[in-house]
């Protein structure tokens, strides 16, 4: 077996038992994943995924970084091709690696969905190879492992995609019209379009204003063209924004300071501090039309973006070679929250890549403004030690209810029940850690449980 | 019952026989509180609380800021009215939130002080905040709830308050004149007139002059005046100073120096550069004279005073909205331990609302210095999980001696037996594991217990 | 008895159980040690250890700066002579104060050699000074204690000094050509000839120019003399070089750039900036020769050297009072890894004394960059404590291949088995707690026990 029922759950026999019993209870729960990277045209076109190598190693930038850490070259693992010429060629090579992952979240992740999903309990090695292989490309042939069987098995409620302002939602509409009765929503995410160091972003602010018949040459019909794509997304079932910036930084610039700033970057004419500014200025606007229109906000900064220039140039973004950077809130907010940090419609969901902004800046602002909430431990810290330090760092100051329950923010589908069953049995872990501290009753933690795995994320996306 | 005899030990058994032992032996040790934010009028005039409202939920910006945080308006808490129209209304408010504490060190130190000083065994919600309320009314009327009595039965041996250079002092003259045996003392916290940013600087520098007969309006005369207040406090049984600053900036300038800088920021000509500058210098000024009268001064960096705007300009100062910033130690001290680092009759406690410092600079710091010493989790952090961050990342580097027991910090009168029993707790649970572990033997542990709870803050403030 | 059998192992008699199991099957593997501070002379000349003072004080700054913390003088520890006085007060001294390493490490490593190597089995306290004196003075005085018997009583496969390429490495030449089988290896250090802030930098720079026949005032000789003793180190067996930069900045400049900056550096018209800059193009011309000749590069920043100016003055380097700073790497390497990151026979390891880059920057660079491993915990992070911090925050993204085994970083020569032993114990602990939560087999987690205490480091460090 790979599984063991009892995995995650602290060692003390006791306190094991606590958590065991809390888990129970809402491990059935339905799955809301509110921040993720699948794709809608999967469920709206519903073919079958070709093969294990294309499902499992090759889009996933947790797996093939590790690899490619070791030594393995990007070539041997066929990234970036659109279609695989030996992809039973690069599964063994994944397989005879896979000690790599031991006691990474990936592993557990992967083990999961080999034996819940494809029924494997031996471990994956160099000799097991090809009997993976052959058994998981049986399986993705049958209509049980189509995408839209996959969501109704996986007890998926609603699943967020995260999509640009250009996007023009066809699939998504496709799945609204397709009878279906699954529920998958776009998520406004408008970097392309914001951030003046995304490749091709005066074209694409071009391209918006063509989308929506406003002129994006000046600041007014910019600002409307945001509003209205907004609009359609919502009309899509949007519920939130997402950003995705080097830093919090905000700014509160007057009207007339915006429009130039805004003139100067779509010229191209504004140098790096400029386009921070710019940044920071459309994090301010995006909470304002907020208010306006009930899009929660995420803000997830603190990535330095494509750091390994080489993999970069030859493999393109998203490619494994994005390193978090230190991260400033308190003053960073600053501006935003002076502007608008006591509104009653807004709501922001704050993510961070360094952690040690847990108890110095983000439990604290989130435990003060009504506005703000934590988002839960997001990419490299979404392990069951970034669970456990995220709880214990977080819930001192802000306590449970300024929490948002999971995201697992994936591009493996196949990952989504593991990475919630993992956060699921951390979250109960952490709460028989404080029942047995005597500092919680037992029917606390139970209501506490069910809260994180499925209450707080619906009440804080609005959902 | 709302409090577990075992709370807080750690889970497995064995390591929770030791810690319990070796609690049972300090948890009657006096109470010696030498930080915190109780006033010494209570004592002196020994008036009953009035109400449960006015006692836990207006005061405590701990509570007050979390219920804001989810929505509560600082109206309907009556927060910064001196009388309150509806406090039953305002304590069933907070009742009905009180789950928001779950997890939280403030519902520890509540629970404590309902049941333990009320008699209050059943949980508080929404349903028993009417019974809670009148029964703690009532209590608050008899003798035994007046100030003195209740420090008294804390077991409180020495109490320092918290006291602007403008303060007369008068309450705890009255204290010392009144034949009560209880031992109150002022700390010297001359923020308000060595931060130029302050509002009022200029004019409290000025009334510091009259107070002392020296002409503030130069730098000798200034210096003067602090030494001669500092004398004013140690008469009334002063052993400490304390010094709230944005950073821990010291400076090192010539005398000509400091004293333009004082001209300039007394005219209200410096910048920001300039007035940061002018706090640095007052650091070493203080330490200097320190090292004079033997005052033992406490530095507390790295709070972002009033964030939230529109709170601070409706509520005032200390209103739940002060969030930490990163904070540097190891250059920004360098000046001042230039100059008097191997002082043998200085001592500096230092404190951080950063905890990312603790082994990266003020254990190493604290492990070399001869007038270097580590204050105890702050505010954010005086949870049993911050308190034990710290005894796992200062320990190894500066050992326990460099470090001073406990502080309480608190606002709230009626949670200091609740916060040391929590401090007491920990650092037992923190010594049992380190005997589990067999890196202590049980009578070293036993030794140090006493220490940390009681004969380390007595040596380390002088008291 | 000072040391249990079970110490450092986790509490829970189960996990304790794994942990012992694991530990059982690695403890007596062979120490490879191939990063510290003993020096080759001792097992060049073999001769006796003065005397207990001079052998664990007067050269350990771990020690004293403890006891300086504490009031103790440097003087009465006679810190500097290069003959002592009075040796047996020194150790009366540190005797009577021995309490204040009570959960430090060096409470560990000093009970270890009291015990495993002197037979002392009771707690040394100024009763036992004079006890543990004589006994210790007595078997110093055998030749069971010579150098190059404890090399061989302690399972030393190999051993790493430090050197600078001023040194002529007689004592290396002298150990390889006397028929002693120990494999004592320089490595190769040259911060002295790099960092303008060095002591004495020009000098060095001429006097290397003349040991190699190089002429090092032009920027093609002075490279050419490091790349003529990297050589001459090679020959001698060395496999690393070792860089303890102020921070880990890197940078790449064009030669005609760098040939400009070196003419600056080596006439001293250098401000702090350019000196900073020379510093990281240094590393990335040491990365370059690297590429070359297979050394692997060490890169130890973070340290503010000497931060106590009066003891500096007084008893000059390395005596206690160097204390961390904040330390990028994602940006500061960028230059470095832009160029060179992804040469197949590039190693690179990366140490920090900033914890809050293990999750935000170390283990995302090393999970990514297949040139970039992860030095253990350093200098004062090496505690238990600081090791399961590194194992919990690094695992999860980096896995256990990325990192290199363990350093003693050691100049206290009877403290490396003890080192060793701690860190093999706080691995296997690790490694206990993730079979116990089911997240590894047993396995696996016995191949990794042998791994991180014996394979990897050989691997890493290509010995």
């Amino acid at each position: 077996m790979l599984l063991h029922e009892d995995r995650l759950f602290p060692a003390e026999p006791a306190v094991r038992a606590i958590a065991r019993a809390l888990y129970l209870e809402i491990r059935s729960l339905p799955i809301v994943s509110p921040h993720g990277h699948t794709q809608a045209s999967w469920f709206a076109l519903n073919q079958p995924f070709p093969n294990p190598a294309m499902l499992f190693v090759q889009p996933d930038h947790y797996v093939y970084r590790m690899l490619y850490s070791q030594g393995v070259s990007m070539d041997a693992l066929e990234i970036g091709q659109s279609e695989m010429r030996d992809p039973r060629g690069v599964w063994r090579i994944f397989a005879s690696h896979y000690k790599l992952f031991r006691g990474t979240p990936t592993r557990m992740w992967l083990d999961f969905a080999f034996q819940e999903l494809f029924g494997l309990e031996e471990r994956l090695t160099e000799h097991t190879a090809d009997l993976y292989y052959d058994q998981m490309a049986e399986k993705l042939a049958t209509p049980e492992f189509r995408p839209r069987a996959l969501y109704e098995r996986f007890g998926i409620e609603v699943l967020a995609t995260t999509d640009s302002p250009l996007d023009p939602l066809v699939h998504h509409a496709a799945i609204r019209h397709s009878g279906w009765k699954g529920r998958v929503l776009p998520t406004f995410r408008p970097d392309s379009v914001v951030d003046p160091e995304f490749a091709g972003f005066s074209e694409r602010v071009m391209q918006l204003g063509e989308l929506t018949g406003e002129d994006c040459g000046n600041w007014a019909g910019y600002l409307n063209a945001m509003r209205k794509t907004r609009q359609r997304f919502r009309a899509m079932g949007c519920t939130a924004t997402d950003h995705g910036h080097p830093t919090a930084q905000t700014a509160d610039l007057s009207r007339e300071q915006a429009e130039a700033l805004f003139g100067r970057v779509l010229a191209g004419n504004a140098d790096a501090l400029a386009m921070e500014l710019f940044r920071a200025q459309m994090l301010t606007e995006m909470a304002r039309m907020s208010v306006e229109d009930g899009l929660v906000m995420q803000i997830h900064p603190g990535s330095v973006r494509n750091h390994n220039r080489l993999v970069h140039e030859r493999f393109g973004r998203d490619t494994g070679a994005d390193i978090p950077q230190p991260t400033n809130y308190v003053n960073a907010l600053r501006p935003l929250l002076d502007r608008l940090g006591n509104e009653p419609n807004l709501r922001i969901i704050l993510f961070t890549l360094d952690e040690s902004t847990y108890t110095r800046e983000l439990a604290p602002l989130a435990g003060h403004y009504p506005c703000l909430r934590l988002g839960p431990p997001w990419w490299f810290h979404d392990s069951p030690e970034g669970m456990m330090r995220f709880r214990q760092q977080v819930t001192e100051t802000a306590g449970f209810y300024n929490t948002v329950g999971f995201n697992d923010d994936t591009r493996a589908f196949l990952s989504i029940p593991a990475r919630h069953d993992v956060a699921r049995r951390m979250d109960c872990s952490y709460l028989a850690t404080l029942v047995a501290d005597h500092r919680l009753e037992e029917d606390e933690a139970a209501e506490l449980a069910r809260e994180l795995a499925y209450g707080l994320v619906k009440q804080a996306y609005r959902l």
